[in-house]
This record gives structure tokens, sequence and C-alpha cells, in this order.
């Protein structure tokens, strides 16, 4: 199944594609829904991000090779960090650059979304608590991240947190998906998730070993290498392999 | 005004103290809320943590005095980072020491709670977003503070925010309140409001610039001198003068 989330005229609803366009549900996915009558066809829909999560958990440097171009050494354990849920928008929503940044940057991720009250999960149990995937862009203001040394300013600006098209909740990564970013086209990124330093059980793991993980938390897996600047004018396709892909135009401040 | 959130045998509910005690309201003061007849004597409320945020914003080294006792320079612009809500316990409610640290910290602050939407706030302005104020006890694992580099996993472990026991909407922080911890009755920080290297306004100006603030959300202020560690059986008080006292028991893993 597919989930996404929408703007219709009478509020933000949840919704499941089908061949005739989205089904509207009522209620949420992560609590209880029931389908209504309505269908919103293709050309209509107005996409956003598929969950506004109560927290963004962001995994740094977990592709050996982005850490290898980033001059630093792979993580022994998990880095992680915070993006605000105000940072979301939506397929084909505006990439605002800040004012105060000169070198923002893409980085093309998979994202796994939690489906239940999630504690100390062993890896062994961690796909009892995933709900879905989906792609992401964990837009990041470079030259900030170097200067802050802490990450949340760098990543946390409106706007810099693209999520979606869909939540798919039957695909499997370990297996190994495509992650792949294009700018006007071009390709800037072509990873693996099979080469993530820490899968997706062991970062949940660590992750609720720290922190509960609510219904709709999403956890940001880490880009491939490749990373590299956008500029206004730009449009910015992130894609993982069966999940879609993610198109978001750069605007300047 | 003070504003309290309480666990009722119906639920969760906002609550205004008098003198018979606390109020019930329905609803929230972040929309829209109406009083209604009950009311939860003193001796059997259980305080919460007075909101439930989309986000906790910290500050750090907002003290020239805790950034010398850090061995830090005092920074140039605010240093922000986040916490996760569900780091957040009330008054009274314990925090759980995690074994992988074996160096936790107690961290005074000042908190504020933001009432409005908030994006692009100037100084000037930024009294209007203010909903009020509480106390906050920015609980930090610090051996995993230096060691991870990003803050988030020492600040965000469940129960490392407590918060409360109150927001009060009509306090102003700028003339120099007191900001004091004590650790079994015995005082480890004790500094002033009017220290802080960036004071609120300019510090709504900065995160505003960032990220937008929805009602509810919480800015941590940053910490005096003084930090030192806590340990189990601990019961560790965090008070702001006028706003009252904070009071956690430390618990071990």
């Amino acid at each position: 199944m597919k989930v996404v989330r929408l703007q219709t005229p009478d509020g933000i609803v949840y919704g499941v594609p089908d061949t005739d366009g989205i089904h509207v549900y009522q209620g949420s996915p992560f609590v209880a829904w029931e389908e209504t009558e309505a269908v919103v066809p293709y050309e209509q829909a107005r996409l956003l991000a598929p969950v506004f999560p109560t927290k963004i958990v962001g995994v740094g440097k977990n592709y050996a090779a982005h850490a290898a171009e980033m001059q630093s050494d792979v993580p022994t354990e998990p880095i992680i960090f915070l993006k605000p849920a105000t940072a979301l928008t939506g397929p084909g929503g505006p990439i605002v650059l800040p004012a105060v940044s000169s070198e923002v940057h893409h980085e093309a991720e998979l994202a796994v979304v939690i489906g239940t009250v999630a504690r100390n999960v062993a890896a062994e149990e961690a796909e009892k608590v995933i709900f879905g995937y989906t792609v992401a862009n964990d837009v990041t203001a470079r030259d900030l991240q170097r200067k802050d040394g802490q990450w949340t300013r760098a990543k946390g600006f409106d706007t810099f947190c693209p999520l979606g098209p869909a939540i798919d909740t039957e695909i499997d990564p370990s297996e190994g998906l495509a992650v792949i970013s294009r700018v006007n086209g071009e390709v800037r990124q072509d990873g693996s998730t099979a080469d993530m330093v820490f899968d997706v059980p062991t970062l949940i793991e660590f992750i609720t070993g720290v922190m509960t993980l609510l219904p709709g938390d999403v956890i940001l897996t880490g880009t491939p290498p490749g990373v590299g600047p956008i500029v206004p004018g730009d449009h910015v396709e992130v894609e993982v392999e069966r999940l879609g892909v993610l198109m978001n135009p750069v605007v300047g401040p």
C-alpha cells in the first residue's frame, strides 16, 4: 500500500492512490482511519509531506564514501541529529535558500516512517515498529554546518526537509535500493541502501535506546556520496528505487 | 496568569491554579479554551510538563561563565540545538539515567513558551510571540556530548527535559531573574537571566530567522555556571525566581 497526505478544500487528509485517483480517508493511518467516498483526481491532487511527525531523527555519515568526501572518519556508533518538523515540504514545494548561507547542498536519503510507540526495540524486532518508507532530501547549509559545529541550524531551515511523495508500506530496503539525486536532470548521487554503515534495524535499536519514537516519527538514514550545491532555478530530484521521485525547485531568499 | 497541564482520570487537560485548586479548562490556550466547572484539589493534581511542543530549541553556552567552565569561547551567534518532546517530564517525574552514560549533569534554565506562529520576528517585536515562561532542566549526558560532537543523543534521552511546574504569562525576565539549581538541598547553580549572552528577544529573532516557531514551542535559554553530576537517589531542584521550583528525583537505569 502507498499512503499520501494531501491538501483539499476541506482540509488536510490522508489518501491512498489507486487507478482512478487518490482515495480519501478520514482519520490517520497512525491512529485509526476509514475510507470515504471521495476520490481526488491526480491532476487536482496537491500532495504534502506524507506525515507531520513529532520528530525527524537524522543519521550523519552513514555511508562510508560520503564520510570520506566530508573528510570524516566512519563513525563507530550512529551520529544522530534532529530536524524540526517545520522544515518539511512536500513534492514540488520550493526549497527556499536562506540569505545567511552561500553553500546549500542536496542530500538524497531513504526515510523510515515509524508506526507504533517504539522504545528499546532490538534490531531483530525493528521491522514490527516500521510503518513504511519514503524519500527525503536532507537539505544542508554546508557552510553553516562547518561554522556552528552543531548541525541544527544548517539542517533546520524551513523547507530543508522535502519528503514524499508517498509512504510505501511493503518495501524492504535491506536488499539494496538505489538512492539517487539529480540536479536539472544530471545525476549527482547514485548509491545503494546496501552500503549503509548502520542498517535500518541497527538504527532503530540505537535510536529507540535513547528516545521513544512515536507513530509517524521519521528517521533519515543518511546520504550516499556525491552531495553538492543547489542554486536558485535548479530542479532537484531525489529518487529511491521503487519509492518514486521527489522533485523540488530551488528558489532564492 | 499561570497555566498548568495535568493528568486526570478523563485525560490530559490544561488548568489554571487558584486558591481553591486547579480550575480545569477544555481545549488549549494555544488554540482556544474555555473554563469548565471542574476544580482539581492541589493534593490530587498530577502535574505534567505544561506543554507538549512540536519542538524544543535549546541554546548552547548562553552564559559566559558557563562557556568558560566548559572550556569554550563565548559564541558570537547563538548555537542552537533541538531536544525531542519525548524527553519531557513534569514536576516530580523521575530523571532516568541511561546505562550508556556515567556522567549526567543538571542544567538550570529559563524556558520561553511561544504563543503564536512566529517567523522572521524582529527582536523589538519578540514580546508579541511569547505566551509565557517556565522552568526547565536541560539534563545532559556530558560524556556522550563530548564523544558524539553532536549533542542530540546526550540531551535527547527520555526524561532529560523536566519542565514546569507552570507557565507564567506575566513575568518579564529582562530585569534579571535568579536561575538556581540545588541537588539534595545544596545550591549548585545561582545565576541571573540578566547574564545571558543573547537575551530572549535576540534569541527569538535568531531562531525565527531559521525555523518557524509554532504555538507551544519551547526555547531553553541556556544555563548559568555550576553544572555538575547527578546520581541515583538525588533530588534535583531548579528554581527560576518568581516562576517556582521544579523538583525531580534521579533514578538509575
